[in-house]
């Protein structure tokens, strides 16, 4: 049996939504989902036990990171990714591709991979397609990406379809190197950039490989929204309806809600932890900086409605006092509350598409998120 | 009925060493207690949950921090510190005078008080034993100690003896300010610095007022071991049976089996915590820094007999590596370790007096100590 297997349970009939189940190596997880980032083999300032219990299924490693340290030799040794870090549900690994992408003077593409120093240390490093899938397979992730080029924003139309056309070459190299057998299975990453054409001609080459799911890449980099959702329902509906379809580096509320309404199944980004360990938590109605002085003596939750730990038993004046006095439980009472936050938004949307009413939920979802303005 | 109460169970009948039960508005807790220290209203890098999980029944909390910040009246207005924070079970704060004693060149004592300057802003505050008792009942703990001074070593007798004569006049002030009825109780602090008789005198002043409780104040400052051993002997045994007592600011392994032996019920230290956010961790042969090298590739725990959370599901490796990381799980890992090291250490202790094995169970440690050296 393939390791990855994408079952469609219910498509909303009005729009691309639509509500499945991912079946991986490591456990079954309800989609549409968002996935924490745990960058260097953790989400920042969570336990795997706190993660299980907001209802986490899979979570993000990144292959330039655990790379470089601790080594993917050393996490093989420990038993791979999942034995190393103690979580036993399912684990994505990104190629590494964007990380050594965004170090700029730091890198150089060829045709062969990417040469690049090491940020820690200044070391001469390489990735390529193989070497990415040689980490990977070392890590032990359920999901492994496909070594591509993330194409810049903005990008001239040559650029993009040279740089398209490598991430297809790339993608064909992966697929060799790549025997995940039934314990991991390898995804492509569509690019294109902005280019509509660009971005068929992707897909079209992509799925002849006939990967177990596809990424959605190079969005989210610096173009407007409009023109992101403009790309998303493009290029998503050309997408086998039978696999799973992930947008990459996505995860504020509003881009959810469209993701998910132009077909996208799976979504992740460091935003809300990273956001949260400033002070700032997310609602339903917008965010709030709760370090901010006019919290100081607000003794309620975050939020009255929400079920996480943090909003079961603690006060914004408490939270606002712990980020006051620099303590780790303030960062680690955000973090709690933002992920819990989107991994609900998740649940109701999905609930949303089993009982066919995702169109109205959108709509009330965007007339909150407008008053809040 | 009285606040505090102690209930004596079972005496040692080869030393000093008791174990008890210590009755507060807040619950039971057996004795001898470790109790962790929650310097500004957080126990650092821990939440109430994993407190509680570990067994820990009363932590510590300071008045001269949560004076300043956030102060007691935003405390006593979110319904006490024990609300504020979340934790319903016991609470003992100091009284303030230790950290105020130890700002040097900024603060200044007369009989009346001690002035002194914020170390946040700067700003002119004064802190005096009906200051203290009224800040400490804002904040609601279940034990509040007297306001004392803590005679610095080394100290020339004719100071020492001026101070802990202060100390018993403080301790008067306090009491007559502080009306805790059956919420709270007050503990008297015993001075005398490193000499015998004023420890005797100092006892029998404090032992005159009636205290619910005694706190040994001014050793662990500086003198070495022995000599702090030779101030326990001397004092503990003349403070009352049926009250409990208090070494304040002690909490390594080494020392705790010392004061046991002495008669102490009940210690708090910033050790375990401070150490484990540099990478130590504590074992019953010694400290073990988790983040050096050697331990890259150690996939055993810290301790294989150890039953924390942390123990129980990672090894020295990873933790090694979310240290070189500078991931905050590091800290929280061996934070949890360490406490519930010292947690257990004491559960055992109470346990071999139970038993009447007492000097088998020092004997003990003590080889195992020695050896790892």
């Amino acid at each position: 049996m393939a390791a990855i297997q994408y079952e469609l349970i219910k498509q909303c009939s009005h729009t691309g939504a639509r509500a499945g189940r991912l079946h991986t190596p490591h456990g079954t997880f309800d989609t549409p989902i968002f996935m924490p980032v745990g960058t260097q083999g953790t989400v920042k300032a969570m336990s795997p036990h706190e993660l299980k219990e907001m209802g986490a299924g899979i979570i993000l490693g990144n292959t330039y990171h655990l790379f470089l340290r601790p080594g993917h030799d050393l996490v093989a040794e420990a038993g791979g990714l999942h034995s190393f870090i103690n979580w036993d549900r399912g684990i994505l690994t990104d190629s590494g591709g964007f990380q050594v992408f965004s170090l700029g003077d730091l890198r150089k593409i060829t045709e062969e991979g990417v040469a690049f120093r090491s940020h820690l240390d200044g070391s001469k490093q390489f990735l390529s397609p193989e070497k990415s899938m040689e980490v990977q397979m070392a890590l032990g992730s359920d999901i492994v990406m496909a070594f591509d080029e993330c194409v810049p924003y903005p990008a001239e139309y040559d650029y993009a379809k040279q740089s398209t056309e490598r991430t297809t070459r790339w993608a064909e190299r992966c697929r060799e190197a790549f025997c995940g057998g039934n314990r991991q299975g390898l995804f492509g990453i569509v690019q294109g950039g902005m280019y509509k054409d660009l971005r068929s001609q992707s897909v079209r080459e992509l799925v002849s490989l006939d990967f177990p799911g596809y990424a959605v890449g190079g969005l989210s980099v610096g173009e407007s929204k409009p023109l992101m959702y403009e790309m998303l329902e493009h290029t998503v509906p050309q997408l086998p309806s039978g696999k799973p379809r992930y947008l990459m580096g996505v995860g504020t509320p509003d881009c959810l809600v469209e993701g998910v309404l132009y077909g996208i199944d799976m979504f992740d980004c460091v935003f809300p932890t990273r956001v949260a360990r400033n002070g700032t938590v997310m609602t339903h109605t917008g965010r709030l900086v709760v370090k901010n002085a006019e919290f100081a003596r607000d003794f309620r939750p975050i939020d009255e409605h929400c079920g996480c730990y943090t909003c079961r038993n603690f006060t914004r004046a408490y939270i606002r006092h712990l980020f006051k006095a620099e303590e780790i439980l303030g960062l680690r009472l955000t973090t709690i509350h933002n992920l819990y936050f989107l991994l609900q938004f998740m649940r109701d949307m999905r609930q949303a598409i089993l009982e066919d009413r995702f169109v109205a939920f959108r709509d009330n979802f965007r007339a909150g998120y407008e008053l809040a303005r």
